[in-house]
């Protein structure tokens, strides 16, 4: 099961009601977290979520409403006895924005290594993620470089008994490879996971866009997720002219875009500062794309592989 | 009419309950604020403030909880319509610290000028706080550099007509040299404003003491002060191990300063994440020095010019 939680909803500038946007996701007691605005570890701490074991963050871009918060929470990880080293993945500039970062958090008990802009898909990087996770990025349209995320768990498949016998596979290996360990040598044989395994299993995904004008490379990167969270910085059509100017999204384009890529659900967060309260639009959005949500801080979900 | 206000009390890290501590001064509509941890510029939201008037950042020292909100609040200020310079005072190593929060912020409509660690006293720097503030510095103990401020309020002299019509001032000038003039050419004679005003009057003075070990040297610093705002990472002297190893105070620390330097007032602040209620420690402070105020988020306090 991976919980997805929004520590904050709000783009811009952090406000007495509303963190700035970011995303955590929680997997088998392992943590993403996806962006990271002044504020952001102190709704993490609202909901006790621990910061050991936070293995990844993910920057869409270096605006301060998505990363002021970097220096602080490297600081409160260290705090909490982290040692294995921490990935940050951002997009081109992210290396010297760590490097700023890193002039008030100098000293660290741990490694922090960063990917910038990578091209290809990233999977696991952790000890603990190895093998589950599957990140993929996407360059979109803001008024500096920017990330989009596809953040994938993989499902493994089922274990098959008929398979492993007809495969000669000795018992006392199945346990091993069912559990993912890619390749044992024993008494001379090799086996692979394969020999053991059904067929491939689809697993979750869920997409992350903010902050970007509505491009259309989005629809197939982010086609079929289980969960498409994206930014509705203006409530209504009628902030249009607004939208195109500061590179942003109505709730209208974010919904289009779920519509045309077939995602299971639309996620709305990252509402800009004017939006008193965000479900005011709702309908502009649902009017176009039905099983959207309109984000809250510390609003959570459960996605579940499907059978 | 001076107003300070602790905008956070929390030494350490961010809590939900309790902001990081920061604290602003405002005199005749102008702005000082000293440190800037993650979230000051929410809880200035939250007294509705405003941000366009602050003049001058002091930070103490660069740690994190006294640092991380500065790339916000040079956005905000920015946002706010600034355009003046806005200066910041810090210790050794603030131009790279504030080179690195502009990384984030790089583009402001305002210049930012940075004064790393003056070893003589400051007047006004702004238009606006010209001939009113003055502004000392003194090295701390603490695990990197780090200042405590003094921040005096200069009073006008009274306006003196025996003197002014003994010095044959003419009339005409009497308005202008007593608002501050200094000095004013008239028909071939030089009048200055000493000319008209009396003897110097006392003004008000505000320190402000943040992280540090109590050495000696602060006593002199504080003396007299109207106000002197002083950290308690430690409500008692059963964590005096804790506050030498980590160059903190105690509350009696705090307090034995206060009473050697006669101030009038003490207010503590800056209190250890690990100190839920720190008013339960208060006679740790009062029955050394009477007159301590234990400080809260939004804690406010008006000082005015005694006769």
């Amino acid at each position: 099961m991976l919980e997805v939680t929004l520590l904050g909803c709000g783009g811009g500038m952090p406000l007495p009601t509303r963190y700035l946007s970011a995303i955590l996701l929680q997997y088998k007691g392992r943590k993403i977290l996806i962006d990271c605005g002044e504020g952001t570890q102190v709704s993490m701490r609202e909901i006790n979520s621990g910061f050991k074991s936070i293995d990844i963050i993910c920057i869409t871009h270096i605006h301060g409403d998505h990363i002021i918060g970097l220096p602080g929470i490297l600081g409160t990880i260290g705090n909490s006895g982290r040692q294995q080293p921490l990935y940050i993945i951002g997009p081109e500039g992210i290396k010297e924005a760590v490097a700023a970062a890193r002039v008030i958090a100098k000293y660290l008990p741990y490694e922090v290594i960063v990917i910038e802009n990578p091209q290809t898909s990233i999977e696991g990087l952790t000890d603990q993620l190895k093998g589950q996770v599957i990140i993929e990025t996407l360059e979109v349209e803001h008024s500096s470089p920017c990330l989009a995320y596809k953040i994938y768990i993989k499902r493994q498949p089922k274990f098959d008994v008929e398979k492993a016998i007809k495969n000669q596979v000795p018992r006392l290996l199945w346990n091993r490879l069912q559990k993912g360990e890619a390749m044992i040598e024993y008494e001379g044989v090799t086996y692979v996971k394969e020999m053991v395994l059904g067929k491939q299993r689809k697993g979750i995904q869920v997409t992350v866009v903010t902050d970007t004008r509505p491009i259309n490379q989005i629809i197939p990167f982010i086609q079929k997720s289980d969960l498409f969270i994206c930014e509705g910085t203006y409530g209504s059509l009628t902030d249009i002219d607004k939208a195109i100017k500061n590179k942003h999204m109505t709730f209208e384009e974010a919904a289009t875009l779920a519509k045309k890529a077939e995602v299971d659900q639309l996620l709305l967060t990252h509402f800009g500062a004017a939006m008193t309260d965000p479900a005011d639009y709702k309908e502009n959005a649902t009017s176009i794309f039905e099983q959207t949500i309109i984000g809250e801080d510390h609003y959570s979900i459960q996605l579940n592989f499907k059978n």
